[in-house]
């Protein structure tokens, strides 16, 4: 069958949306219209005084307004915890069609078999998951242990993979900027296959921004000033517009991209969205009703995610109502309050009411049962502990300022040491942090002290460790530690605290240490336990989970711990931990 | 050397254009700026409050306004008269960098070595031009005879060409939305390449629009009316702004995209323009002129013909005044003028005060010097005739309505035959219209009857008839009709106008009887002259060439002469000359 037939009224269309408002893209408008649906794909959309469509069935969508599927541009789906098939039925029912995701946390831990996984685990499921390939594996060379490193021949045979659409974010600027032989020939690579090349650039403004941009990335997600979002539109960068679980840009950004009436270089993005923030605030539809909030026009945050959106990361088979259009339609209940309603996949009826009709049930693949936390058990409790035959030492502590979120500084402190042994026990200010290289590739492991950051009792283990995603823990006493990070290499992976040797809350993370196979329902009440365990023990932050994750991300100033020792992030060196 | 360096300072940029206000096509704003280029790429642009920039030289634009290159997404060069070096030469000083052009004038007349020769030609000159291979070749098929057709495979072979980005316009909307065989090879094969189609869709809109737009083509440059341009940018249809030699759109279409608020599916192009029209109007710049004097915005009107213009031929290393992008810069004294003093491509200064200021020479090729009208001389004017044995005769004669330029209607005439020959001497009203194959292929001819077309005396042959480029020859006697055909027969093709055996005027098109290689200055003068000379016959007409060209069109109804026959054009079928 031609789809001509039907389009020219021969035949009738699949499925007619019918009553609804359609906000149009293109020009802006809103008006009544019907949606006539053929093999999937948009055949026809009403514009004012054209006849009434003819369809085998039909969807009332009385007093609702119809608007292109949503898409996000720039997510991490490891750091939802789930798969790509269960993300799938937790995110469609809030609208979102189409992600364009970087696997970077499962390329640190399994490398090219962790990008072909999630590029298998999210085949055959309604949601589009299109792979944007991780540039930047690991996030910086020499100072840590990943489980693989990425060089210009992995991304371009991983571009042979079904739904790579480009680079994901090129979190090296300075290696781009500074003419780093892995990031120049990774680009190289990358602009042969003429797809998106995602920037990653924070706090980039001036001559640095186009040194960056001039080497290919032409996005960028970190803008949280109203400076530098001015400065990288007025520069053609396209602004993806976040609200993760951690990073809430859109008050500092709506008020710009109002400012500059609604630039077409913008969309919106999630980045890294925890479960449990997942199911109480949506996906891109919370960033929309966020932007609203902000006094944001509706349809133009709607273009935002949509046609925007689809140019961005160049798939224009979708983005708007449109004939010849991949058939992704979101009916919403108005365009203030902007309640998703019912979903549409290539023209079938996916999702009502916040609920998948049918939900998916994903495949099992081989990487989901793989150990990627191979360490032994541990015996001892010496291994969260600093030796040494003095009786004192001075130490290099990585310090929090209260004030300073996940930043970080360096401070000398003596410590005294007893049974060979240096001795916090008398320091309410100071925890013990160790890292445990888990790819089985070097079995490296290091001990720190971190000043005033505020754990009081028990300890916290995990798995999810940004961006090597080694087994992190930290805690006030080793017995505890030593019972967390057991815990984590006996159920393969996941986040875990621990008091008086008692698990207080769990998240298991099987799958490479970083996802689970359970749905949001568990695993947003696992998290938001886990949330609270955490703030038991004294953690008093609205992003736990991260916090804790972020201990040895050698990218974020000032001092890190990673598997390799105490890194110093500007000079991007191994500083000493005992220093005299 | 990496251009990183220079961007970051460390190194001067090759040129500064300093002291200029920049259009910026992002945030449509105007403000003071410098443009540092290096490696023929624009390396920075300066944003307010930004430092100075240090260049190895510098060019003063005091008091200009720096815009991007000007972009034309339709144009047909053979319209031009004049070959890409030549049309390089032409247009530049205009601001026009780049052109999307469709060469379907030659490949109706050389087939694959045409579009070749197009490629070939465009090598090298300082003006980016890309290629759009021609769809419908011949334009409709099995009513006239063209030099060459094309199927599936030509395209695809042609793909691989260089600087090829899509498929030019798809003409036979009616093959495409009633699936004839032909189109859906073409837009199959098309689609693999992931490149521009480009659309062709007079008077199309609702239910047909849909079923055109869903078989791929996303763009239209042949919206002439006010419901249809609205309906086209609400269906999400790229809508190509044109001012050619002959069509007039801007007053149009202006005031639709206005009240649209200026919708990013806009751009602009000239199609067919004569060399004398383009000598005393200019190209996109009097594209944009016109929409300004129409009160169109000067921001968003360059934003149509540069960053619109740039996403919808999907090369976006152009359109924009950004880092990273061709240096490709225009400057223009103010921007309600709009009048262009210096142009800049890939950094070099090319043009100033409307001159190159080195004119690029075009190489020679082999088929210039082909001789494309395979026709021998003709040695009798029985040919301009149309042979009886009866007394009268009764002929479809091709009738003009002098309210409807170039369309016409057919009526039944009975005509006296004198000697064998219907004798039209003794109407003033009827002239002779004959059409000789001239690609070697068939040698068929066709005479037929026209009325109302106002020639007095004479006769006029051209070489260009539009889209088989047989040779047609209109005139009130057979003798100079003769003298008319063989001057062309004998100079390789052209437009000649001929009275009592004398040439009045005459355009010599010896490049596939299509184009010269004499420069604009010469080609402007001719083809001035040369309408002066169809004007003096008693044609009046504004736009001479087009009226002469299009007598054998068998897409503009309703009644055409091919050298098959006479073409019903709404049925798509011969009809017989005499009846009875």
């Amino acid at each position: 069958m031609h789809i001509q037939n039907v389009i020219l009224g021969k035949e009738k269309f699949d499925l007619v949306i019918k009553n609804v408002s359609i906000v149009n893209v293109y020009t802006k408008e809103v008006y009544e219209s019907e949606i006539g649906i053929v093999n999937g794909l948009i055949g026809h959309v009403n514009q004012p005084d054209d006849d009434s469509l003819e369809g085998i069935a039909y969807f009332d969508g009385k007093g609702m307004y119809a608007i292109p599927g949503l898409i996000d541009t720039h997510i991490h789906i490891e750091s939802t915890m789930m798969t790509p098939t269960n993300l799938s039925n937790a995110i469609i029912p809030r609208g979102t069609t189409t992600l364009a995701c970087d696997p970077h946390e499962i390329a640190n831990v399994l490398g090219v078999e962790g990008v072909k996984y999630m590029v298998e685990a999210s085949e055959s499921i309604p949601l589009s998951v299109f792979t944007l390939l991780p540039s930047c594996v690991p996030s910086v060379e020499n100072i840590e242990t990943a489980g693989a490193e990425f060089y210009a021949e992995d991304i371009s045979k991983m571009f042979e993979y079904e739904r790579v659409i480009g680079l994901g974010e090129v979190m090296d600027f300075q290696g781009v900027i500074n003419n780093a032989q892995r990031m120049n020939d990774i680009l190289d690579v990358s602009k042969k296959y003429n797809g998106f090349i995602q920037g990653h650039a924070p706090g980039l403004t001036g001559r640095e921004l186009s040194a960056y941009q001039a080497a290919g990335p032409n996005s960028d997600h970190e803008a949280s000033f109203a400076d530098e979002a001015r400065y990288k539109l007025r520069a053609g960068m396209t602004l993806e517009c976040r609200e993760s679980s951690i990073v809430h840009d859109m008050p500092v950004l709506m008020p710009v991209i109002k400012e500059l009436n609604y630039p077409e270089n913008t969309t919106l993005c999630t980045d890294d969205k925890e479960p449990d923030d997942l199911m109480l605030e949506g996906h891109i539809d919370h960033v929309i009703r966020t932007g609203i909030s902000l006094g944001g026009d509706p349809v133009e945050l709607i273009k935002m995610a949509t046609l925007n959106a689809s140019k961005l990361i160049k798939m224009d088979d979708r983005g708007a109502l449109a004939a010849g259009k991949k058939a992704d339609v979101v009916l919403v209940s108005n365009l203030e309050e902007f309640q998703v309603k019912d979903v549409f996949i290539s023209g079938e009826h996916v999702a009502s009411n916040g609920k998948m009709i049918n939900e998916s049930v994903g495949k099992e693949l081989k990487v989901e049962s793989l150990n990627t936390v191979k360490l032994s058990k541990i015996e001892s409790d010496t291994c969260f502990k600093i030796a040494s035959n003095k009786d004192s030492i001075v130490t290099n502590v990585i310090t929090y300022n209260p004030d300073m979120h996940i930043v970080t500084t360096c401070e000398e402190e003596r410590i005294p040491v007893n049974n060979g042994y240096a001795n916090i026990s008398q320091r309410d200010d100071l925890s013990t942090l160790s890292v445990f290289e888990r790819h089985g590739r070097t079995n490296n492991h290091q001990t720190a002290f971190v000043k005033n950051f505020k754990i009081k009792e028990g300890a916290i283990a995990s798995t999810v460790s940004h961006d090597c995603h080694n087994l992190v823990v930290i805690g006030k006493n080793t017995d505890d530690m030593k019972v967390a990070a057991n815990i984590l290499i006996s159920c393969g992976g996941g986040i875990v605290c621990v008091k008086n040797g008692e698990i207080i809350a769990l998240v298991e993370l099987p799958i490479a240490g970083l996802m689970s196979s359970d749905p949001i329902e568990v695993m947003a009440k696992s998290t938001n336990k886990l949330k609270e365990g955490i703030r038991s023990l004294g953690i008093d932050s609205v992003s736990p989970i991260i916090q804790v994750a972020a201990f040895s991300l050698p990218v974020i100033p000032h001092v890190r711990l990673t598997d390799k020792g105490l890194v110093d992030v500007i000079k991007q060196e191994i500083i000493p931990i005992i220093v005299e």
